[in-house]
C-alpha cells in the first residue's frame, strides 16, 4: 500500500512514520510538515539516514497531488482538516488522526473495539480516530455502560496525559522548567472531547449519558491514565465488572485486563511505544462507587497506533500488522 | 525554643530541619535517624557544612534523653511512632507527622484551618500532623460540606502525589528508571488516609460521609493534587462554591483561592518549598457535578509546613513564623 | 533599599523577586516584563496573592523613570539591554544580570570570590554579573591556575546546564517532550561564554588562557555541573588542589570544599535554591589529568544569588543577607 | 534459534526479551531472574499477556540445565557470572552482557565495528558484550586514534549515563525523588570500564593510551552521551575528523555521522530504544582541541542491542536482524 503523512513533523504524524517503516505492507511515498518543508524524512529524523524512505522530500500539503496516495493519514492540529481533506481524491482512504471529523457525516468513528464497529471501519474510505483521552476513558467504560452495570449519568473521569497530547505547536506553552515537577488539570470549563465521549456513551447506553471530564496535565513525555468513577446500578462486585469486559475483549488483541493486584492499577509506561490499552477495575470498598482504569500510550492506542489498526482493517491487512512492536520498558 | 527532629534522614525530616533552621526562634538541639547514626548533620546534608547546626550529631532515638527538647517533630515511618513517642517526657511537646496518632484519645487533630480547630491546637502538647492527601482533599472539600452544598456521599477523590510522599524507604520501590515517563493509580482497594478523611468529612456534614479516594504517583518530587467530583445539593453555581470558601478562608494566610482561568485550576508547582495551598473550584457544565482542585507541597502544607504551622500555635510564636518563604519557581 | 527588577517575568527576574521578597532590607517598588505588562504580580505570581508586593503592576521598561529606584537588577536577553541600561539615572545603581556588559568599560565584572574582586565591587555603581557557566567554571578552576598548578592552556570544560539557563524565551526550543529523556552537546562551534572564562583565566594566570568549552542541555530544571580537566604543572595529588581552593575561600560563606566521597563529585541538587558552589578536585589516577566539579543553581550563584550577593556589597549590606535560606531538597 | 536469557528482569534483561521478541528467528525458550522466579514472563511483563512467550516461567539460573539452548544471553551483575557461565554447556553459545569476561582468555570482545572485529565475532561461543560506556566512547575515538589524528595519552572523556546504566539492583540508591533534578560525577577514583577503554585504545594506536574518564549520572532512563578531548597531532580541520570516520563506518548499518549543525552534537534521544550509535566531530575554535561526541542508548548500542547484533553475526543471522526497529521520538 502506497502510503501518504499528513502532518509528519508533529508527536502524531512522527510515531505515523515509525509505524508505517516497521509496517510489512506499508511504504510512505508522500509526507507533508508545515514547519519542514523541503527537507528530507532523514534530515527531519537522523535515524532515517541512509534509509531508502529517508530520501522522501517533505512538501506543502497540496491535497488534490495525493492522487498515487492509497490511504492517506492526517494529522493535523485542531479545525484545520476540513478544508484541505475535503479535496483528496476519492481514490484515497482517508484516517484523520485529527479531531475534526468525529460524528460528522460521511465519516466513520474509528474505536476498533466497541460493538459493531470493525465491520463499519472495513468498508469506511473516510474514517475519523477516536480522540487520546476518548479512546482510553470509553474503553474502561463501554463494557459497563453496555451491561448497564453502571448509571449513566454523572460519571466522573479524571484523566492524566503526557505532554505529547497537545501538541508539538503546544511546545511553547509547556517549555521543560515549568512542565517538570508540576501538575495541574485543565477544562474545568469544558473540552472538545466531552460531545465525543458522550455520544459514544449514550449509544451504548440507549439513554442519554453525562461525564465530568477532567483532563491534567502530567509531567511525561507520552502516556494517558484515565480513572473513572460511577455510581453502580445495583449490587455489584469487582468480578462482575472483569465479567462484563472479558466478554466485550475476549478476542481483543490490544486490550489487556489487568487484577488490581496489591490495588495498583495499570501503569503508562506498560503501554509506552504500543498500541496496547490496560484496564483495571475496582468496587470501591468505602463508598460503593465503581472504578475503572485505563491505560494508554497516547500516540499509541491513543492516536497514531489506533490509525494503524484502522487503516489495516481499511485495506484488509491483518489487523494487527506493524504494531506487534512490545512496549519499551523501562 | 529548643527543637527536636525525629527522622532527620527522611524526606519529612529534612524538610522539617530546612524549615526549623530558617525559623527565627527554633533552635535545632537534637535530631535522630536510623540509617545515619553517627553522622553530623553537615555530613547527611553538604549545604550545613560550616553551619553551626551542622555539627549536631545524629543519634539512635531514646525518647527518654530528650528533656532538653522544648519540641519534638516526630517523622517516622507507619507503625513505628506509638510506642517511642509514649516514652517522651510530658514537659516535651510532641508534632507527630507520621500517621499514627491521627483520632487517637489524647491527640490533637492539627488541620489548622478546619473550623475551631486553631484554639484547640494552641493549647495541645500531643498533636498529630494531618496526612499528606487528607490536608489537600479536606482544604478543598470542607467548606462545601460544612455549607451544606455537596452530597457528603459517593465524593470521588482523586488526587495525585510526587514520590516523596512515599517516604524515603520507598525509594527502592520507585527507582527513577521505573518512575519517570511513569503514572498508575494504587490504593483502589482501600488506602489508610481514608479514615482520617471520612471521619473529619462527616464531623464537617454532621452526618456519615463516604469516599472513593483513589491516589496516584506521579512522576514528580513534590506536590499533591486532589480533584474531587460531588453531586450538588440543589442548584448551585461556581460563585456559591467560591463564596463559602471565601467564607472560610477570609483571613487565612496559608490558603489561596483561584479562579479558574482559561478553565485551569492550581499548579503544584506554585506550592513548592512553601505551606500554601491553592484551591479552584467549577460546577462542571456537561454534567452539573461539582468539582473542587486543591494543590499543595505534600512536604510543605502535607507535612512539615503544616507542623511548623501546628509548632508555632503550641509554642505561643507567630503562626506564619518560618514559614514566610516563597515556592521555588520554577 | 528600593529595587526594581527588569524583566521579571523571566526565570532570572523571577528569582529575583523571590530572593528580595525574602530579603531584610530590600523593597521591590518596580518590575517590568514585556510579555505580562498591566498584571500585578500576584497575577503572575499566585504565591504573591495577599502580599503586599503582590500589588505592584508590571510596566514597560522606561529607564527614565526609575529614578525612585536605589539599584535595579535587569534581566534582560542578551543584545537587549545595553541601551536601555545607558539611560538609566546615574544614581540608581544597576546590576546587570544578563551578558551584554561583561568586561565593557565603565561596568565592574562582579564574581565576588575572586581575588580582589569583593573591593572593586563595593565601589561599583554598574556592575556585571557573571555567566552561569563562568561561575561554575571559574570558581572550580582559580586557584589551581592562580596557583600555577595546571597548564592554562587546554583546558577542557564540559559543562552541563538545566533547561532554565536557556531563558524563559527558550521554552518553545525546550518543549518538555524534546527535552525529557534527553541530552546533548552544543556550542561545538563556539560560545558567548568562552571570552569571559578565557579572559579571566588569563588574568589569574597572567599568561594566555585558552579553552575547550563545551555546554550540553540536561533535562532539568536548575543546576549547572561543570567538569574541568586540564594537564598539571609538575607533580600534583589531590590534597594539593584542595590546599590551593582552602587558601583561596576559607573564609567565603557561600563556597563549600567536599571531598569525593566514594568517588562522587558534588550534585547540583545541593545547591538547588541558593547561593552556595560546591566543589570537588581530583588527580585522575589513570591520566594524571586534574579533574575540577563545581555544582551550583545556575539561577542562584548562576545568576540571581549572585547578583543579590553583589548588590549587597555596593549598598553597604551584610554579604549574605537574604541568601541564607537552605536549598530545597529532595 | 533457541534462546535463553539470564537475568531477564533486570533492564538489560528486559531490553533483550522485547528485542528476541521482535526477531525473525530468536525464540525465546528459557529465562531465569533471581527476584521473579517462578512468574511468568506475562506475570513480569503485562504486555506479553496472550503472547506465546508469555507462558515461560521463570527459573533460577542453572546453567546446566540449559543444553536445550542454542544462544544464551547472560545479563547479570558484575562479578556474578564467571562462576556460573563456566558450567554452561560447551554446545550453548553466550553472549555475556556483563563485565566480568571483557578481554579474557577464551572470550572474543565483541565491538563490532573494530577493525577486523566482525570475522573474530562470527568464530566466537563465547563472547564478552562491550561495556556501555565504552562502546559510546571507543566507536567516537576509534577512527581518530587509529588515523592517529590526536594524541592517545590524556584523552578527557567525559560521560553521561541515564539512570539504567547502574541497573536494576542499583535502583534503592537511584530513587526517583533523589535523582530528578540532579546531577553529578562518579569515578572520580577510578572506573570499572577505564581498562576495557584503555586497551582497546592501545590496540587501535599501536602504543599506550590513557584516558581520564569521568561518568557522571543524569535524570533520564536511558541514554549514553560521550564527550571526548584530545590534543590533536598536528594541523587538523573538521573535515579531516569527519573523513576518518567516514573511511571507518562507510557500511555500518549502526554508525551515523552527523554534522554539528549550528554547533549541536547529537541528541541522546534519536537512539533511544535501537541500536544506533551517532557521531559528531569538532576542532574546538578556542583551544584547537579536538572534540569527539557520540550518542547512543545504554540498553541499545550498549547493551542488548549490541548483544543481539553479535548473536546475529556467531549464529548466521543477518546482522541488523531484529534491529531494524526505529528509535522512540519523542
Amino acid at each position: 500500500m502506497r502510503i501518504g503523512i499528513v502532518g509528519v513533523s508533529g508527536y502524531g504524524g512522527s510515531e505515523l512514520l515509525r509505524l508505517c517503516i516497521g509496517h510489512p505492507s506499508f511504504e510512505v511515498v508522500y509526507a507533508s510538515g508545515e514547519s519542514t518543508v523541503g527537507q528530507t524524512l532523514a534530515q527531519r529524523f537522523p535515524a532515517l539516514a541512509g534509509h531508502a524512505t529517508g530520501k522522501l522530500v517533505i512538501e506543502s500539503f497540496a491535497p488534490e497531488k495525493v492522487d498515487h496516495v492509497d490511504l492517506l493519514f492526517a494529522s493535523l492540529p485542531t479545525g484545520k482538516s476540513s478544508e484541505p481533506l475535503s479535496r483528496v481524491p476519492a481514490r484515497t482512504k482517508i484516517v484523520d488522526v485529527g479531531g475534526d471529523h468525529r460524528y460528522v457525516d460521511g465519516w466513520t468513528y474509528g474505536l476498533t473495539e466497541l460493538p459493531g464497529q470493525r465491520e463499519r471501519i472495513a468498508k469506511a474510505t473516510r474514517l475519523a480516530n477516536p480522540g487520546c483521552y476518548p479512546a482510553a476513558s470509553l474503553l474502561a467504560l463501554a463494557p459497563l455502560v453496555r451491561e448497564g452495570l453502571i448509571e449513566p449519568q454523572g460519571i466522573a473521569i479524571d484523566a492524566k496525559s503526557g505532554v505529547t497530547g497537545t501538541g508539538r505547536g503546544g511546545a511553547s506553552d509547556f517549555g521543560y522548567a515549568e512542565t517538570n515537577e508540576d501538575l495541574f488539570a485543565y477544562g474545568l470549563a469544558g473540552h472538545t472531547h466531552v460531545p465525543e465521549i458522550q455520544r459514544t456513551l449514550s449509544d451504548l447506553a440507549g439513554t442519554k449519558a453525562t461525564v465530568a471530564f477532567t483532563p491534567h496535565l502530567v509531567p511525561m513525555t507520552r502516556g494517558i491514565l484515565s480513572t473513572c468513577y460511577a455510581r453502580p446500578r445495583g449490587s455489584l462486585d469487582t468480578a462482575r465488572l472483569y465479567a462484563a469486559a472479558e466478554k466485550a475483549y475476549r478476542n481483543e488483541p490490544f486490550v489487556k485486563l489487568v487484577p488490581a493486584e496489591k490495588g495498583r492499577g495499570p501503569h503508562t509506561k506498560w503501554a509506552s511505544g504500543s498500541n496496547l490499552v490496560f484496564i483495571s477495575y475496582a468496587v470501591n470498598p468505602d463508598s460503593g462507587l465503581v472504578v475503572a482504569v485505563a491505560a494508554i500510550d497516547n500516540l499509541g492506542k491513543g492516536a497514531a497506533g489506533q490509525a494503524i489498526q484502522n487503516a489495516n482493517l481499511m485495506t484488509g491487512q491483518k489487523e494487527t500488522a506493524g504494531l506487534e512492536g512490545l512496549p519499551l520498558w523501562p
